[in-house]
């Protein structure tokens, strides 16, 4: 059996505005999705969440976002080819350059909120932050959504690419996420919850909203730690998998 | 006689709003000293300024400085250490991404503003943009103030420092620089100028606004682009040590 | 015959960098667009160009903008709902209290760049703006696109409109711009544009890009002043319609 | 007995950080501190605080601060006099327009952190707040630190003035406070803050530090609520001055 990988995003505080149980969430994933500064993190910040990470042998990713603070990146934009392909390459840099003071390496990119969203099936935006991570270091691996269109351009593109399920989220038949401005579209049961990343672990399966049981293919999966019950579900899933014998890896190691 | 170099502040324009002419500079300049974000520049303009100079082989300073746009770095601040090691650990690890993509390497670091006048002087943050480099490339050479604590500080710490001289400013008979509120600081005169620039060159000495001649070690000379006055002086410079057999090359080179 | 109002775009420096020439335009137009900090402009130099717009008795609209500097607010966005009547509110509120430390008062509120194009079909986005404008002040005129949605729009919801036409472009036969994108979309000759609006002024009508003859209801042409030929188009505009015995006066006076 | 005035600093939450408990500090302060966005607040945000204020009646200030946001307002800035004035104006302007919004009006403006520090005895920072407020409405109060030279400054120059005492800081024998970075500077036990400020305004006295008994008027009593510890401490003292028969009321009413 494969091993799984666990990510989260952090390294979101702010200035004197912290978000998240960064220290927590450290002893439960294998993969970090650090912000870079324009969605979220400042330099400080970012700096000493990355000390932590690389003190207990967690990856780091670069969690680039829009330009777009006070929305959090989660505002769609329309920043141009020019614009994003260099404010990809910019976050990554400054990230690294970070990461290589903490000690560690950055080994993946990630993007955040409404980037990702849109990335996942907007080609043009897509291709500009795969360029954009190809000019700075080819051999950074993506994350992206399993199953959606983004996979297949930029491994055609040459990319590296970890697919990720997101543990707390239903899933429509055909693969895609449950919007979630529907009923359901987030589970909350712990229990359940690992209940299902166990089953897609060892099967490559999940049950989608509508009882059907689909195929799904992930390296990692995606758990939060912005709350105290965030935290609780992500460290049960840990727990979970741990006691029924699957290896928890990062994908960038070994 | 040792070449000498000549560096200018680039890449200081910002979104919709262009400073200087870096396309000009860039044809007289031996090294230029790139904006990094947090004073002027954005991603996708400083990315099109260091591709013109990789084709154009001008070495690539980190111009590190405060973050505060709207004050350009001008303004002073007290950043505590912990942010000030990590912001220039930040826009040096952003403009060394860019630069990767744009096919060349960050050879030196000259902080901005207000950040380069405090850090002159002030042994807190001098020694904090200090951590800063050596936190992210040891290697990375120091662009500082001849005469300034700052040389002294940053070789005992390890670093190597290149000195510079101001093209168009007047010293006192200490080798510090004429205050800007006084008459007769800037010298606006292009022969003037360049008369003054190659006798430093030739014999390391220079006329004290006081009619002293005093001795300035610089291995590097500052000219600006933000006027076409002062693209004419820089070009006048310029023009006046080749024609006097000065070999103009970047320190970083050969 | 009704007198014309002449508007233009003012305030948009920032910090160190200008932008346009505001000096000459004030001496042209009767309705400045005053920058509100979102897409351009800083507190000093609004209140500069505030104290001269006042002295020359020229009328103060809030050019309000999307949060986006970098991108001058020509980039597409998606604030929610709160938060774009909110931002309209803060935009409009900063300039008023700096118009009235200038001794002048915002009559109108102009939309800038992308959002002034999307409010002009997006019913969501015109009624967030509508809202906020209502709720800071129902008695500020909302100048917007001639023929555009949002004119009944904003007349439905109780504000006093004020179209205005584009002088140097184009129009379809339907009354809208022609895209930009699009040869011929802008006019270049300065004659050609005082001809054409001074048609536009004396009978209401305009010849559209394929040569048909349109009606076009306008209270203001927009002028620009961010180059010297621009200038040069505005004071040509201005001249020929004055030497015809169109008064020109802003909306706002008498 | 003359009525007592309670403020807290208010709307410091940020796009997605919340910071503080603005809901309960509405139920215990008679004046709320408003952030402005220059040093925390979005304007969403902002507007949403100054409506449930609106609704409980509670009196509005500005709390105008150096534009560093992600300093928090708290580093040391040396702002241009003329930026200070703007900056000054812009932030009340902007306030003013979102409380119009929500059916109310800024009474008084309160400056934050490092301006508040350095404004307390800096003349020349002090000067251009001062002509700020006084440029937008010099009916605005004041409120400062009790005892410093900025009260008289003020006042001389026309402003009223209202002072303000810390509920939890210990204080010189001079009347000044007590350097956080000395022991026994920050006051933790609710019960020892509420006896002391019922006797500050009883008796306009306060213990000193050394033990002396000195004299204080303050017309204000600044609590926090950025943390559980201090919504509980403000609420114990609140019960404890009504117990003891003291009205609390904003100094802006009647």
């Amino acid at each position: 059996m494969a091993p799984i990988d666990l990510n989260s995003d952090l390294g979101e505080s702010f200035g004197p505005w912290p978000m998240g149980d960064d220290g927590s969430m450290l002893a439960i994933v294998t993969s970090a999705n650090i912000a870079c500064g324009f969605h979220a993190g400042d330099p400080a910040g970012i700096l000493a969440v990355l000390k932590e990470a690389a003190k207990r042998g967690v990856s780091i990713g670069a969690h680039v976002g829009y330009r777009d603070l006070v929305g959090f990146g989660r505002r769609n934009m329309e920043p141009t080819s020019a614009e994003l392909v260099a404010d990809t390459i910019y976050q990554i840099g400054a990230i690294q350059g970070l990461a290589k003071a903490a000690g560690t390496t950055v080994r993946y990119v990630k993007p955040h909120g409404a980037l990702y969203n849109t990335m996942a099936h907007d080609a043009h935006q897509a291709a500009d932050v795969i360029a954009g991570i190809k000019a700075i270091d080819p051999s950074l691996v993506l994350m992206a959504l399993a199953g959606a269109p983004i996979v297949e351009q930029a491994r055609a593109a040459g990319l590296t690419v970890v697919c990720e399920a997101f543990a707390d989220r239903a899933y429509n038949v055909d693969g895609s996420l449950v919007s979630r401005r529907l009923p359901g579209a987030v589970i909350h049961d712990p229990e359940a919850i690992a209940s299902r990343m166990l089953r897609l672990v060892n099967e490559g399966r999940i049950i989608a909203i509508d009882g059907t049981e689909i195929e799904l293919a992930a390296q990692s999966i995606c758990v939060h730690g912005d709350t105290p019950a965030a935290v609780a579900i992500a460290r049960t899933l840990r727990d979970r998998l741990i006691d029924n014998g699957v290896e928890l890896k990062s994908f960038a190691h070994g």
